[in-house]
């Protein structure tokens, strides 16, 4: 099926005509059906818009004539996944940033920073990640000169593995105007040449900034090209459709220039950053679905608390490690429903950061005051919500209220949140089955690039609460996992649902669009780890091949 | 034909089918060809996808079955009007203003306010102009608690007719903060009350900020209101494309709603407000043409000097009426040619605004400078080009540079720049006939809201350069004017061509968007006079009528 071939296939000629119905057949279809059980079929016959025309079963006559026909060779067909919580120019800027992490040596990482430099011509600056000294057992930080012995004509500014340092080369140090003369600011030091006051080329902490604050904002022929870069990952991995968190107005740009060439592939249901980016982007309410079911504005992502590692979760009690300390609101409850009402009067949806429980509390609280004056079918998003109050969760079955959640981020979690939380609150945490029996709706996602954005990583732990390595054996709190059904759901469907793009998206059902995968093995029968190791043969977007998978 | 009607025409009323092809037959077709002569035709056969399939002579044959027919009866067709200069959304905000310059009385004016804020609900603010107590009989100005009378519960400010004066309501000064310890700014006069220190209502030259400032920006559903209150005024006067001259990120913005949403009618052809704005519209290079060729940026409006009247425009020798005064330019030659360059080598398209002879010539040497560097089909624009040295009009000849001019401003200006230039600084003054004979091509507008969009003014003027009075009998300086048919041309093709439109429309040939006018006489054998008073019976954009005149 797949000829050998080194240079990635172009998007051409992945191309289907997109004049003809398209008949693809003869595969192994599953589907989730409406009572959350697995339907099998057979067929999927697409109009010549894209949309599904009808889901075949074995029996069912085929279409003939003008039709063109793909022989599945009996394959395994999904509905194509749905990431309901990630950051998509993240995921690209992120996969466009040099990653040293993997260098044994300053010599070797010389020589990935000048390859670096070489296959990205014109970049601005070159930034990157990941480097340290200890590993390549150099003893000391490296230094100006040996950086510009890699790339000297493009400033260039890398961060240490652990954030707290960064080693620029000369031509940074210029464009940011730092000289022998220039002292360290408080919090941070720049480390010098011995024996001279001369900066070394590595900045400690809040010295860092010396040399970021004079990194330009990407350009936006790098946003383009993050654009594609963050496509290319997601459809690689069987993503078609995903919610972006916190678009701001350059990203709205971004996906508009997509969309208006045609080079708008995966669909985007986008959350703005933030109030006032939601009326520069929209106006006086959601956008159209443009692109044929491509891009929409639903709504606003909104930020009440922090995350649960660094402390910013706001507890109803202290943190276990941390008895003098809650974590804070980053909204008074008056700024909280002033947003939520300002965004509400004008029906945009509302997906609201919430991580601790008393943040959840404070939502869902705010949730019930509004509902009241902002009626109708508003599906009010709680993204996270990672700790809840048990005595609090049955809200959630009220309003239609929509649970974000990203499994993995249980997984990564799961030995610092019982650091932060202590063992007797841990009841309503990632407490997915128990907030889905409540009868809210769960929507799955990844939160990349927080976490790789792969759904089948997210899948398997859906229904086993174990991490990679199978840890811990049985699950933990097991009683949260979903079945697998409903964990394909929370990843389709349900995501769908989520943003507005039921009856559009979603569903492997006639009208809805054609997007779905073709995988190397049967998701519903496979191990969790088996199914972690997944391949994506093929991704299908609105009935058009847009990603196929090499051979390795 | 009309039917009687006291209501505007909804607009589906005007639907053709959108589905099938149309024949508008029986019609008195005039379009300029090639060589600038007339043409004349009998029908117009329309492709479903709005294009011309063929211009149809009284011999050929018509075509049959499911073709969808419409009697022109006789009636006189010509290409629709392009605008090559105006501003779209600020004809539209001017005619959502209340406009009091035709009262005649205090009383009078009380009512058309509180005419006004009924009829228009839901505004923040209530902006208008035009008052002048000396035409009421007041002897005085008047006063808040008079404004109150009409309109209390919204804040108002009024324009006085010079510009001078602006008169508040308390609701206005309350929200400004201007109470009677509010001291007068330098450069202005707040009015009291007389023996108080209350203000009155009436704040004087720069006092009037003090109000102002507190005046919020449009919101979205304001802009929309006010592009489609444009198109209306627009599509009414026989105008099916533009160019909006200093396009901002929110002008776009509400473009791109009403393409988003099937309300955008008139073609525009965006030049952004600088090239900040350029690059947040458009990113790396012009946008595709948008919505079936009614949307493009097509590059960016910059600014090298002031205007005439205010003794801005920047000129070789001094103002005859202001010997010690040339005007300035707004930027440096440095300046410039950087602001030319960052747009031209991302290839967009550049439009400068240049009135005086200086400015004229140094536009020109900048244009030969980078037209080195920026070779290729740039169309270079220059906007108003008003007065020229005649030693440099030979340069509009190079580089295909388009004069982007407005025959009204000529009359308007007449007396005026004949006070600012003095008698022997005219012959290169409005030189359209002088310019285009270089080679250089002429692009007619407007200057909307500056003044009237109306093109039938412009094209009356083009070949008389009288004014509406007929004033000065024979033109003035009537070797500038130029032929009927090449001013139709100005105003429809090559003010197309200007904006790389050529090709999409702007002349009905087949291939080109079925943009076109019924009028109610013929231009080519009306006099200058009748021609001015023509009325447009209908507007058809892509092949659908999207204006029908009511009966008188």
């Amino acid at each position: 099926m797949f000829k050998k071939s080194l240079a990635a296939l172009a998007a051409l000629s992945l191309a289907t005509p997109a004049v003809a119905d398209v008949l693809v057949d003869n595969i192994a279809g599953i589907r989730i059906d409406e009572d959350g059980e697995v339907d099998r079929f057979t067929g999927l016959w697409i109009d010549d818009d894209g949309r599904i025309k009808q889901v075949l079963d074995r029996r069912d006559k085929r279409p003939d004539g003008t039709t063109y026909s793909v022989d599945g060779e009996g394959r395994v067909v999904i509905p194509g996944l749905i990431d309901a919580h990630l950051h998509v120019m993240g995921i690209g800027f992120g996969a466009l940033t040099l990653d040293l992490s993997g260098t044994r040596s300053l010599a070797e990482a010389q020589q990935a920073i000048a390859d670096f430099a070489a296959a990205n011509p014109g970049r601005q600056w070159i930034i990157g990640r990941g480097w340290n000294q200890e590993t390549w057992g150099l003893g000391r930080f490296p230094t100006a000169a040996e950086l510009d012995a890699a790339v000297a004509d493009v400033p260039v500014v890398l961060e240490r593995v652990d954030g707290h340092a960064t080693w620029a080369n000369t031509r940074a140090m210029e464009l940011a105007g730092v000289t022998a003369q220039t002292k360290s600011p408080s919090g941070g030091r720049i480390e010098r040449l011995a024996g001279s006051q001369m900066p070394s080329g590595v900045f400690v902490d809040a010295a860092s900034e010396l040399i970021y604050s004079r990194v330009p904002a990407p350009r936006p022929r790098e946003r383009d090209l993050a654009l594609q870069k963050a496509q290319d990952i997601l459809l690689a991995m069987g993503i078609t459709a995903a919610a972006d968190m916190g678009t701001s107005l350059e990203d709205w740009q971004t996906f508009r220039r997509a969309g208006d060439e045609g080079r708008l592939k995966l669909r985007i249901m986008s959350y703005a950053a933030g109030v006032d980016a939601m009326e520069a982007i929209a106006g006086p309410g959601p956008t159209p679905w443009l692109y044929d079911d491509r891009l929409r504005l639903n709504g606003v992502k909104l930020y009440l608390d922090g995350a649960l590692g660094s402390r910013g979760a706001w507890l109803k009690r202290p943190y276990a490690d941390d008895p003098g300390n809650t974590g804070l609101p980053l909204q008074n409850p008056a700024q909280l429903r002033n947003l939520m009402s300002r965004a509400a009067m004008d029906n945009f949806q509302l997906a609201i950061h919430a991580i601790g429980d008393a943040a959840n509390a404070e939502v869902l609280a705010a949730i019930d005051e509004l509902a009241e004056t902002y009626g109708g079918d508003r599906r009010w998003r709680i993204e996270h919500a990672q700790v809840i109050d048990p005595t609090d969760i049955a809200e959630f079955g009220k309003y239609g209220i929509i649970a974000s959640m990203q499994p993995v981020h249980q997984t990564s979690d799961r030995l610092m949140a019982e650091a932060r939380l202590g063992p007797d609150r841990l009841d309503g945490a990632y407490a997915w089955k128990t907030i889905a029996d409540t009868g809210s709706r769960l929507a799955f996602g990844s939160d990349a690039p927080v976490e790789s954005p792969d759904p089948f990583a997210g899948w398997a732990v859906a229904f086993t609460r174990e991490d990679a390595d199978g840890q811990p054996f049985g699950g933990w709190r097991p009683q949260d996992r979903v079945s697998r059904e409903a964990a394909l759901a929370g990843f389709s469907a349900d995501a769908a649902y989520a943003g507005f793009a039921d009856g559009r998206f979603g569903r492997l059902v006639a009208g809805e669009r054609a997007d779905f995968l073709i995988l190397d093995r049967d998701p519903m029968l496979a191990s969790a780890d088996d199914l972690r190791d997944a391949k994506v043969l093929e991704t299908w977007i609105g009935g058009e091949r847009v990603y196929r998978r090499r051979a390795d």
